[in-house]
């Protein structure tokens, strides 16, 4: 599809971007950037690409697409240090979980002539690095992008082919609903999953070790998203500010109510809210969206003779 | 290991009993009553017991270990019901997630003679009623036990042995710790969960369906829990009240703090939580409290070829 593909960042989504590249034949070369010499050194160990550098500009030279995935917060410094060098008719998209915030930052930077798409495909673990991604991280996930009001509907399409061929489903919204609507979907999960086991950590009358201990009738669940790469996760709640702000009023506003029902004794209030949320969970699996095994399928990976 | 065992409720927990007790033959007998004709037809299509009735009062008639596994709220009913029919030297156990409130309701009734010992297996699914269960549910996880100031240590200690057969590890404590300690590594994660599926159902400015499609991101993690049965945990947020108002006050008091954080741009502080809050996945895995794959393991249900 590409004659050559520079990937700027190779960690989770980087290096799946690269393994599924290399397997459905997206590219002629795949040239890969990354801050940190270790990084790199594990990139070309585990022969992610055909060219390795830290110096971004060496590989995005030449380059049809140029795909930037790393933290939210190094986008704009990245775009700036890219930009003398990007090719006339390039694709530049980015995979970052904020986009508003990563259009201010890179946007005055991009040439012109070259086609600047954000995007964001909604797919991941909480592991992180080369070593964690694989070829099917976006099998049927969704991968969103937020064009700008001049985008080539063209490089779009083109783009648009790239990420169905990696497996994924196209969505495109404003910058502005995408912040919001992944400020309720991702963010707000994430913070309550740090905020939660940062609570059970304080704890001086339940010792760390009967969390541990007692942890899989519920708080385990938490454990994973709380798991998440800490600089990611910073740079999100910087650069998504005013949407997760929102999002966690409402929740403690819900909260509080919940909390009143409890100390008042309102179990027809109760039984209301833990009805509700039950059809959820139906309707996302019916969506693909999640596994329709117990415990996330835990049992079948523990005994696999249930599958 | 026991003559005849009497089950009282027959869902997720007591359908789980009857099948690990038929497999590691425990019982040469396993009575089996619950409340509801359906649901007492249905324990005997799947053939669960050996002996089948609404009224719990045959059911435990002549056993020497009853196990009532019904929601908490209803204990005090039950125990009420039976006693008339308790066995001099019978033990009386039950499997509720609260322990002080289902003490104070059971302990009433409970006739000279018979060993009354309050339990807890820390084990269960999103799933409710006789279909969900399965015979390794208990296997490497945790039972409570609380036991009376007056408690025999024999019957204790065979209640133990029977547990520990049925796959658990055994713990005791007092019913004060137990319900402390489970507000915060159960009931306070699936309050939250509940909580935010709730506040997710609300938006307006998201719609349902895209909280649906993109739940990949994060949030399709709190549904598990939040799909648990309504009258359980009506239950048990009624019958720890105390416990969980305290965890809540922390959980608010903590998210308030981090909410500051983030409208001040505090990014030292978010990195330092987001970092700390790692090291407790990794003890959970250690512990084998959880399966150390990403995901839950669902790529691996997915993609069976990985595991
Ligand atoms: N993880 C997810 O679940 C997920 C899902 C969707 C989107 N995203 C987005 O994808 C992007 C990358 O996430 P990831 O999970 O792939 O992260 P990751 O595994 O931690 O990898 C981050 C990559 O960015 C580089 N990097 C880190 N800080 C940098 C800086 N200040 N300047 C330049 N490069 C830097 C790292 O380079 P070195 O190792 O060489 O320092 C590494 O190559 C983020 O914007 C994130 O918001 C993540
Ligand atoms: N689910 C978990 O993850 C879990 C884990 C550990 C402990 N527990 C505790 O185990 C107990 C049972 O939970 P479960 O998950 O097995 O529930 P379940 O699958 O919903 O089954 C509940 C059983 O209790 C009976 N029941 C319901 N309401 C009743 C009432 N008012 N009076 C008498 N019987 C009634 C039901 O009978 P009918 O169907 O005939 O009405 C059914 O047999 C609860 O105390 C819960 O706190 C649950």
């Amino acid at each position: 599809m590409f004659e050559k593909i520079a990937l700027i960042g190779i960690g989770l989504i980087g290096s799946s971007l690269a393994r599924v590249i290399r397997r459905e034949g997206l590219a002629r070369h795949i040239a890969i950037s990354t801050r940190r010499p270790e990084t790199l050194k594990r990139a070309e160990n585990l022969q992610l690409g055909d060219s390795y550098s830290t110096d971004a500009r060496t590989a995005v030279r030449d380059a049809d697409l140029i795909i930037v995935s790393v933290p939210v917060g190094a986008s704009g410094t990245v775009a700036e240090e890219i930009a003398p060098a990007l090719k006339k008719g390039a694709i530049l998209t980015d995979v970052g979980s904020t986009k508003q915030s990563v259009v201010a930052q890179m946007s005055p930077f991009v040439p012109e002539g070259v086609h600047f798409i954000p995007g964001h495909p909604l797919a991941g673990t909480e592991n992180s690095g080369p070593d964690a991604g694989f070829p099917d991280l976006f099998d049927n996930r969704w991968c969103i992008f937020t064009p700008l009001p001049d985008t080539d509907p063209l490089a779009l399409e083109k783009l648009s082919t790239f990420w169905r061929r990696c497996g994924s489903n196209i969505d495109t919204m404003t910058p502005e609903h995408h912040d919001m609507t992944l400020a309720i979907v991702s963010h707000l999960p994430h913070i309550i999953a740090y905020n939660i086991v940062g609570t059970a950590d304080d704890l001086a009358n339940v010792t760390k070790s009967e969390v541990i201990k007692y942890s899989a009738s519920g708080f385990r669940d938490f454990t994973r998203l709380a798991a998440s790469d800490p600089t990611m996760w910073r740079d999100v709640c910087l650069h998504n500010k005013d949407a997760i702000l929102e999002m966690l009023a409402r929740f403690s506003e819900d909260l509080s109510s919940l909390q009143r029902a409890i100390r008042w004794g309102d179990g027809d209030k109760l039984f209301d809210l833990f009805t509700r949320t039950r059809a959820i969970r139906r309707s996302i699996i019916q969506a693909g969206q999640d596994i329709d095994v117990p415990d996330f399928g835990r049992q079948v990976v523990e005994h696999p003779e249930k599958k």
